[in-house]
C-alpha cells in the first residue's frame, strides 16, 4: 500500500509550510471523481437548476469573503485588496454565466421547417447545442479564484451543463479546498448532487485526468510547457478531446513616434503601472514594447525608469517562480546590447524587484541569439525594443508568436494608425488602442484568447462566449413534437432566441 | 532532378487509365501554392467580393454542368443522375454561403459600450470574427463535387475570407482540375486574384500541406486512418492548427419492436434503399441496425432480403475500395454466428453486389471478437443485430463509437420513445426519427458532424455554421471609431446583426 502524499499550503512570504490541507489523489481517486461527476451529469440538463447553482455559488462565496480572501492571501501573497477584487470578479462572473444560461442564446437554436417544395425536399431540422460531458479544469497559479476552482472555466462549464473536476494548483490548495466546499454546498442548496464539481490534487492527477475516457474536454490556464504537454496528451488519446489552454503571451505594445512625442511621461508611468501590477504575474502583462529611438523615446524610458524606481519589492506566488524569474532576467540581461536602466532581480530573501531591459530593435529583426527576448518572462519585467524606423517595427512584429493582447499607443488623429491596427490584429485576440492590457473586463464581448501559444484553440476563457467551449451541436431530423426538448418545440414555450427558416 | 510523377484519371468501370491530367506536386510546389494563397488573403477581406466569388463560381459550374458531370462520371462511375444532383447541391451550397456572407451574423458581432459606473469601469469592447488564414482542404473520394474542390469546405472557407489550397483526391483528378479552373475563373471574373484557390495532387503534397507554417486550418473528409494521421500531424506542429476532419461513422439505426410490428415491410425496403444508395459509399450509410428478434424482426429481415435481392451489382469508386470492401465483408462473414441472408461480395470483375449480415446482439454486448462489426465497412453492406430485450439494445448502444447520425424507427405514439431519443443523442450529431440518414440536407440548421471518429472537432461540414470553423474572434478595446471596420462602428453602417450591451 502506498502512503498518501500530503498536500501542504505554503506561505510565499516566508517559504514555510502553513498546514497540510489535503492529500494527492492516489490510485483510483481520479477515476472515482470523474465517474462520480459523469454519473450526475443528467442533473445538469435542467437549465433552471444550473442558473440557480451558479447564483448560489456566488452567494456562498460572497458570504465567505473574509475567510476566502484570508486563506488566498496567506498562500499567494497577492494581498487582500487584489483578492477582494478578484473575488468580486469571480462571483460577478458566476452570476453573468447564470444570466447566459437564462437567456438561452448560447444554445444557438436553429430551426428549418420542412419544405417539400424544394429539390430535394427539405426535412424538418432542429439544431441546438448540448453539453459535452465531464470537463477537466486546470487551475492557474496567478488567479486563485477567478481562474481556479470557482473561476471562469468552472463557471462556463457548469453553465453549459457539464460537471467539472478541477485539478487544484499547488500554490493554493487551501483556497481550492475552501472554494470547492462552497461550490458543493451550493449544489446541495439548489437540490443538485454535490458531485457536479470536485477537486483533485497532484501532478499525476492532472495527467490522469486528461487521459480519462469519461473526460470530454479540458480547460487550462498556465505555462506553455505544462499546457503543451497536456494539449499533446488530449490530442493523442484514442478519442481526442478539445483542450482549451491559455499558455503564454508576450502582449506586445507599439508606441508610435508621435505618441511618445505627445505624452512620453504619461506612457512611461502607465507602462510601469501595467507591467508591475500584481508583481508582473498577469498573463496580459505587457512584456514587450516597441518604442522609438531618439529624444521622445528617451523621455519615455526616463519616465518608465522613474516610475519603476518608486516601486517596492514584492512577493511572487511561490519560490519556484521567483527562481525562474531571477534566472530569466539574468539570461536576458546577459545578452549583447541589452541594457537594464533598472535591473530586475532579487529584492530581499523572499521578494523580487521590478525592472526593465532595453535593446535595439535591430537585434530582433532576424533569427538570432536575442530570440529569448520574444518569450514571456513571468514576473515584473518588460523589454523595451528601441526602433529606428517603421520597417523595423514591421520586421519585429512579423517575428512575434501569438498573443492574448496587442496594444497600440498612438497620437491624437495620427495618420497610418488604421494600417498599424491591421498589422497587429493577426497577432492577438484582443487589440487595444491607447490603453493597457492588464485588466480583462468580464463582459459579453470580451475575448481572452489568441493565436498559439496564447491559446490552443480559437476560444475565449472570459466573456459570454466562453460557454461555447463545452458544447456541441445536435440536429434533430423529423422528430415528433412531443419528443423534442421544449427549446426546440413549436411555439417556443421557453422563449429562447431562435433562428427559424421556412 | 526528380522526374515529375504523373497523375492519371482512371475509369473504375474498367480499372483502366483514361488520361494523364496533372503531375504530383514536386519539391517546392506545395510551398509555392500556399505562399501564393497567403499573399492574396487580404483581397478576401472584402465581404462583397467574397459573396460575388461564391455566386460566380456557382454560375460557372452550372454553365459547365455537361462537361463536369461527364468527367466526374467517367472517373467515379457515380452516374449522371446522382452527379447532376450533386452538382446542384454544390452550386446551391456556394450560393447559400454567399447569402451567409451577405447576412453577416456569422461575424458574431458583440459590442459592449464603455460603462465607467461599473466596478471596475468597463472599457469599450467590440468583438467580431476574422478569417484564420490559408485553409487546406482534403477532398473526399465519394463526393467529387460536394465534398471536394468546389465543395462545402472550400465554399465555407472562402465565405469566411480564407484562401484555400485543395488536396485533390486521386479518384477524380480530372474533375478536380476542371473545377479548380472554374473557381479560378470565377475569381478573375469578380476581380479577385486567382490564387485564392488552388489544387495540389499527390499523397506527399497532402502531408506537406498540413505541416506548412502558413496553413492555418484544415478540413478533411475521408477515412479514419488517413484523417487521424493528418489530425495527429496538425496537433503535433510547433503551432498546432484546427483540423476539422470527418473520418468515419457507423450510423446506427434502432428499430423498436413496435415499429417492426407496425411496418416491417416498409422498414426493410427503406433500409435497403438507404444502405445501397450510391453503392453504400455515403458517410451516412446506415451500417448497423438493431432489430428485434422474433416474428416482427423476421418479417423485416425478409423484406430487406427481398429488396436487396432486387438490386444490380454496381461499380465502386476505385478498385482499392472494392478490394477493401470484399476483404471487409469476408472478415465479418467469417465471424461465429454471423449469417448472410444475402451475401455481399463481388459482382462481376469490376462490380460489387450488395448484401447484409445478421448477428445476435448478445454477441456485441461486451468486448470480444465481434467488435469488427462495430466498425464502418465502406460499401453496400449493413449489419443487422437482432436483440432480445431493451437491455441488450442499451448494452450495444453503450459500446458504439461516435457517429454522424443515429436513427430511431418507432411506432406511432410509442411509449418510451423520448427516453430512447435521449439514449442515442450522445452517440451522434444528427438524430433522426422514422427517416433514413442518407441525404444530408443543405440547410441552415443542418449539423453534419458528431463525436469522434465521426469528426475530430465539434464542428459541422454542412450547413450555415460550417463557416465558423475558419474564423477566430478578436475584441477591439478602446479603438477610435474611425479605425474600426464598418461592421463595428457606431450606427452599424453595413447593417449586420449585432448584440449590443450598454
Amino acid at each position: 500500500m502506498t502512503a498518501a502524499v500530503p498536500v501542504w499550503s505554503v506561505d510565499p512570504r516566508t517559504g514555510k509550510p502553513r498546514e497540510q490541507v489535503a492529500v494527492e489523489a492516489g490510485p483510483g481517486d481520479v477515476d472515482r471523481a470523474v465517474r462520480a461527476a459523469h454519473a450526475v451529469r443528467s442533473a445538469l440538463a435542467d437549465r433552471v437548476a444550473r442558473a440557480a447553482l451558479l447564483r448560489a455559488a456566488a452567494d456562498l462565496l460572497d458570504e465567505a469573503a473574509g475567510p476566502v480572501v484570508e486563506v488566498a492571501d496567506a498562500e499567494t501573497a497577492l494581498g487582500p485588496t487584489r483578492l477582494t477584487g478578484e473575488l468580486a470578479r469571480t462571483t460577478g462572473q458566476l452570476r453573468a454565466f447564470a444570466d447566459v444560461v437564462d437567456e438561452g442564446s448560447f444554445l444557438d437554436v436553429r430551426i428549418d421547417r420542412a419544405d417539400p417544395s424544394l429539390t430535394p425536399p427539405r426535412p424538418d431540422l432542429r439544431r441546438w447545442k448540448i453539453p459535452l460531458g465531464v470537463v477537466a479544469v486546470y487551475s492557474a497559479s496567478n488567479f486563485p479564484l477567478a481562474f481556479s476552482v470557482p473561476g471562469g472555466d468552472t463557471a462556463s462549464a457548469l453553465a453549459a451543463g457539464c460537471p467539472v473536476v478541477v485539478k487544484a494548483h499547488p500554490d493554493h490548495p487551501a483556497t481550492s479546498e475552501l472554494c470547492v466546499s462552497l461550490l458543493r454546498r451550493a449544489a446541495a442548496r439548489v437540490g443538485l448532487p454535490q458531485d457536479v464539481v470536485a477537486v483533485v490534487h497532484g501532478f499525476d492527477a492532472g495527467v490522469e485526468l486528461v487521459h480519462h475516457p469519461l473526460v470530454s474536454a479540458a480547460g487550462f490556464t498556465g505555462s506553455v510547457r505544462g499546457g503543451r504537454a497536456l494539449y499533446d496528451a488530449a490530442a493523442a488519446r484514442p478519442v481526442p478531446i478539445p483542450f482549451h489552454g491559455e499558455l503564454g503571451s508576450l502582449n506586445p505594445v507599439v508606441i508610435t513616434e508621435a505618441a511618445a512625442a505627445e505624452r512620453a511621461e504619461q506612457l512611461g508611468a502607465g507602462l510601469a503601472g501595467s507591467m508591475t501590477l500584481g508583481e508582473g504575474q498577469f498573463c496580459v502583462k505587457p512584456g514587450f514594447v516597441l518604442a522609438p529611438s531618439g529624444a521622445a523615446g528617451d523621455a519615455l524610458v526616463k519616465s518608465l525608469t522613474a516610475a519603476i524606481g518608486g516601486t517596492e519589492p514584492g512577493v511572487m506566488l511561490d519560490h519556484r517562480m521567483r527562481d525562474a524569474f531571477l534566472a530569466g532576467v539574468g539570461e536576458r540581461t546577459a545578452l549583447p546590447d541589452v541594457e537594464a536602466p533598472i535591473a530586475p532581480g532579487a529584492g530581499g530573501e523572499h521578494t523580487v524587484a521590478a525592472g526593465f531591459l532595453t535593446v535595439p530593435a535591430s537585434r530582433l529583426t532576424s533569427d538570432g541569439d536575442h530570440d529569448l527576448l520574444l518569450e514571456e518572462c513571468f514576473g515584473p519585467v518588460t523589454v523595451v525594443a528601441r526602433y529606428a524606423s517603421s520597417d523595423e517595427v514591421s520586421a519585429v512584429l512579423g517575428r512575434l508568436p501569438g498573443n492574448l493582447t496587442a496594444t497600440l499607443q498612438i497620437a491624437e488623429g495620427e495618420e497610418g494608425a488604421a494600417e498599424l491596427l491591421a498589422e497587429v490584429t493577426p497577432l492577438a485576440g484582443r487589440v487595444l488602442v491607447n490603453g493597457w492590457p492588464t485588466g480583462v473586463a468580464v463582459a459579453p464581448a470580451q475575448h481572452h484568447g489568441g493565436p498559439y501559444p496564447a491559446t490552443t484553440s480559437t476560444s475565449t476563457s472570459v466573456g459570454a462566449t466562453a460557454v461555447e467551449r463545452w458544447l456541441r451541436p445536435v440536429a434533430y431530423q423529423g422528430v415528433p413534437e412531443g419528443m423534442l426538448p421544449p427549446e426546440l418545440r413549436d411555439g417556443n414555450p421557453l422563449g429562447v432566441p431562435r433562428r427559424v427558416t421556412g
